[in-house]
């Protein structure tokens, strides 16, 4: 029976000891055990993981371990369950918790800083600089901490936002890349009604910054890629123009739309070199550029253009500053339609599958969602 | 007689109709020749040029015509005057002109915006969008519109800060170097006392951010370079902490000196691709960049540690957000002593001499001051 | 024939050389009068006015000559001409100004800084200190220097705002209102996606404020006010809850809506002792309060509240920092009805009509709007 | 045996299990008891007193219970012991901590947020919204939670700040009153090399402001206040004007100082409805007022002032944002002796005499301290 010291026992849920879990073996190597179920601590909950989107990065941490690791090293055969995405069901809580009640249906961020450090104390619990070290109170689950590809984990209360009625479970854990989206809006100022923003590369965040900017008001909002299928979903999402870069230059283009001077903000979400020129010499003088994505080795940077123009330039990694309380506002007010991301569905069980949809974009998978609302089914699955 | 229309007539001060003036030539090519003298309007003196300290963004006008050059094009053979750090005396004023008095000394920053644009309008006149269209009211004097090495010049009031009788005037030649470092911290966020910032290459911006920064309480400040001489003085002017990159590794000793984490602020002023690498390496999660000085050629850049680490990165191009000011408070007030970076002093007649200290570091040359206090000297030189 | 020196006459406007226009005579006299249409200057525009809204200021000034008034004595009796709230079409260019084309439609901001102050320099020009001396270049159209109750205003290029076709005469008067509630929110932070706000007053600014938080994200927004008619309008604009002070206490009601807390922002438009009082009391700790309306005498305020609780407070007198720009995109955009509170309409020849109706409040008036836009409408009436 | 279970015993200080300790009566009743010595937990150091300075908030606390008293009632009767600037010596650590080490002299802040709710996560520790809720892990030693009137208190590892050697240990009682005037700057901008500051009386908050604004640069610093001894300190602390208001008008003479448009910040430690009052009237346009004090009544407010001006005023209430650490770089530094406004020193154990010297000021008393550092001496003046 599950009812560990110092956790709240009045539940409405059925919790087992035991819960199925998928853990990391080698790189590639997904399989299903047995884990215990966690148990929350002061401050945190025990959520049932009711649906987990997979994201670019969990293909990464599953195939190299980067970009963090559990404990400082890789997180291959330590019994780590990645899955960064989730949402679910408050199922039991930590000491002294009454910020959420038994039942409540929360969608997660990733990271909860260790609340000690320098960046913590200024609010920037995603610049923790604890960062993957659990012992201090860090938790990045599916990260450093285990994830959401299980039927239970454990969340701090800092990382949940309540998921309202109207909104369905897959949506739902669309919050936390919203909230990456918003996130780079935030840093760059966040009062973008009327500003002219430029969107570089239509993936799961560059879609849903298109949509967010819009929603506050920036505009033109502008979306750049390669492919024409992805760039139509940007229509749909709110985009004022897309540029398919195969067939127009993006940064003349950018600048005819813009008078000439270039745009007051670019969200680069590609990560390439090209793409990272691109936006420089698209951004206007004293003008911000937001990176959300990266390229693996060092690429040639025209570093005198961004000091000649005044150029503020931040990398994000992930959600930060209550972002995705932000996104689930805009969300749960319907004024975008995120679900336009969400193009398949497969059963926790599945979740092999469903990875390689995702890594595959087979069907021009974008995001993939894997649930396990029906009570058992990940179980009798497997079983 | 100096008597335009609309300029008040009351003057303390004898201004010739004609003046002496360098003006560029060809590349390299320097003459000393007449000019009207140029006649201020509203919002506008006359400054009568004492004292002009040699920048390396002079040395490279007068080579190349870069960074920004007049009326879009090329500066040379245009009877353009550089020379944009100087000082002297308000000698008229124009249209309506109250804010200062004949008589007073000012010294200068670089850019008035155009106060019509975007940026102007949020108080980022160093990234005027009207940048070198002085038609619309926007000046960057020895830049896109007429400059110091002269008897006299024009500046829009906006550009003018008072100099206090204790300052002598090869020291407020220096007010526009540490307002550029002011600049620099100002974007930082200003709240560095007790903050570890570490400033890379003891040029003038450098060694002057090292001054600035320990004067407003930052701690360590730690100092790089290559010349042990030139640490030596940034020693003297404040630094806790020197590192010879002949010598010691910089990030580890970064990393050492802050606890293993990196440091929160860094002012690259040495714009090569090792030390912008540096840079990036050296700051901690969340940290911030300012980048003071930039390689002539697209560069290798570490972008993902950027993005991985939400690092900042500012670029400056200058003083701005009156942040001059600032530094003439500081330095009004014998907080550091700029002069320890003013090493050699010429009579303006001798401007070619000076530029060749400037230009090949002649006997350790820093900071060259040129003057032409002496009533004539310039005149009575070149006749 | 109008076409004084300087101005560009290639126009596809005929510009009369007399113009009609209202101007104040003594404490609510105003007197229709012929006057020389006037001419704009460098970086100005000649604004054919095609309508203008009636603000409670306006009513303060044609009676009591305050709260600015022009050449920093009272306004009566020096053919003076009130009017802020205008928009129209650009009907002559000053010397160099090719930011705007002859014949395009345009509504306006009140003020335009002087552009040579600290506070302009900060991009605060809404507090220039150079407020209400035009020979400094400080403009306050229907304030210091000549409105909008005419056929024509010369107006800086800096408070023009460029209205869209799908954008009728009358929306787009309501701009200005817009942007000084947006204005509101841009000095509490900008980032109100998933933040409570309350409105207090449901006036035009107040109503516009619901609209233009919602259209942002906030939520809830709460609105109180006295008047049941004037709610509904709120709840239209956006309001989730709406609060009639007169039958429930709104502090109690905020407490219970935020969780026992407070409000994280609260805008305060109504300008009473008691309302002030309220927002102070329904503030959460470390929350904001933007006062937009404020009595006329000192009162009773509880500033041990205020201090013990970390509550910021800011007033603002009508827009700034570009927030009309921010507010005439999500107008344009359609994400908020701003006609819901114009009520009225009259020939500008009926100014002191309309005037009346916004005064008395007759037929539960909110916005009154006279149109000039039939060309001669005005002399013929007033002939 | 002090060697409770999660305690790190490895000690090099010897630490009793009864501790010697002042706890709160009645209003005005202290007594000198045993108490059990509390044990750090999770983040948490125990730190032996050796100093602690007594402030006005302690006198008030101890006399009426405001203005936060523990668990939400009055402090009274409860073994509560009072006591909030304190410093000493790191005796025990709690369950993994490492940030300190055994034997360190730290200072401390008084407020330790929550770390879940809006504002902590916001880096607004002091605006806690669970404030004085111990179980959600705030702390506000000595309003809260046990303070440090006794020969050990618990302190969460982020109140703590390293004493350097160089600093007697009644200079580092004065911190938190040097980092609540830093905070005061930091929330007006913080960028104040050359502003215009005036510090409204001359308390300890008052005279710290005017040594902490000069260090950064502001100038002119301008103290203002009604005792000649006071102002006489306030010079010394670096005041370039000191205005006793029995003798002249603050708001006239500020006004005269900077040009008649009044002063950038003012900085209200005087907490009267007439001080308030001269601090709207000497602020300029745009300008911020911090109110570091406050009147327990409310009082007329020229709210009017405020808004027509775009004022921004700001409560704050004690420490935040790290500013304690900023303030102690400072003093570290001997940028400003805070030594000036420590008057009187007594032993712990003759608390009660210290604190009549406090409240009545005897001997001109500003800052009285009280002393533990030789071992044994509360003991054995108690016992």
């Amino acid at each position: 029976m599950y009812d560990p010291q110092g956790v709240t026992t009045s539940s409405a849920l059925h919790v087992p000891q035991q819960m199925r879990a998928w853990v990391l073996g080698g790189p590639d190597e997904l399989l299903l055990r047995d884990k215990p179920t966690p148990v929350p601590k002061r401050a945190e909950v025990l959520v049932r993981v009711d649906a987990v989107a997979i994201c670019a990065t969990d293909l990464e941490i599953i195939h190299r371990g980067s970009p963090a690791s559990i404990q400082g090293g890789l997180p291959f055969n330590k019994n780590f369950t990645p899955g960064h995405e989730y949402m679910g069901t408050v199922a039991a809580l930590g000491f002294n918790v009454d910020e959420f009640k038994i039942g409540e249906r929360v969608t997660v961020e990733i990271h909860a800083g260790c609340n000690q450090c320098k960046r913590c104390r200024q609010g920037m619990y995603t610049s923790c600089l604890n960062y993957g070290k659990p012992e201090k109170g860090h938790r990045a689950n599916g990260f450093s901490t285990d994830g959401g590809f299980a039927e239970y984990a454990v969340n701090h209360i800092n990382t949940l936002i309540r998921v309202p009625d109207t909104m369905s479970d897959p949506e739902a854990t669309l919050v936390v890349t919203a909230g990456t989206s918003m996130y780079g809006l935030t840093e760059l100022g966040g009062l973008v009604a009327g500003e002219s923003v430029v969107v570089i590369g239509p993936g799961p965040i560059g879609l849903l910054a298109v949509a967010v900017a819009k929603a506050l008001g920036a505009g033109p909002v502008v979306l750049t890629g390669t492919r024409d299928k992805r760039l139509a979903i940007g229509k749909e999402l709110g985009a004022d123009r897309v540029i398919n870069v195969t067939r127009e230059n993006p940064v003349d283009v950018v600048k005819q739309l813009t008078g000439g001077i270039g745009a007051d903000y670019v969200i680069e979400c590609a990560g390439s070199e090209q793409t990272i020129d691109q936006a420089i010499h698209m951004t206007n003088r004293g003008g911000k550029i937001c990176l959300a994505a990266f390229p693996h080795e060092r690429v040639m940077t025209d570093i005198a253009h961004v000091v000649r123009n005044n150029i503020y330039v931040y990398g994000i990694r992930g959600e930060g500053k209550s972002a995705t309380h932000r996104a689930m506002e805009l969300m749960a007010e319907k004024r975008f339609d995120a679900t336009r991301i969400h193009t398949h569905t497969f059963p926790l069980a599945d979740l092999p599958i469903a990875l390689r949809y995702a890594r595959e974009r087979i069907e021009d998978a974008i995001k993939v969602v894997v649930t396990n609302r029906q009570a058992g089914a990940i179980s009798s699955a497997a079983e």
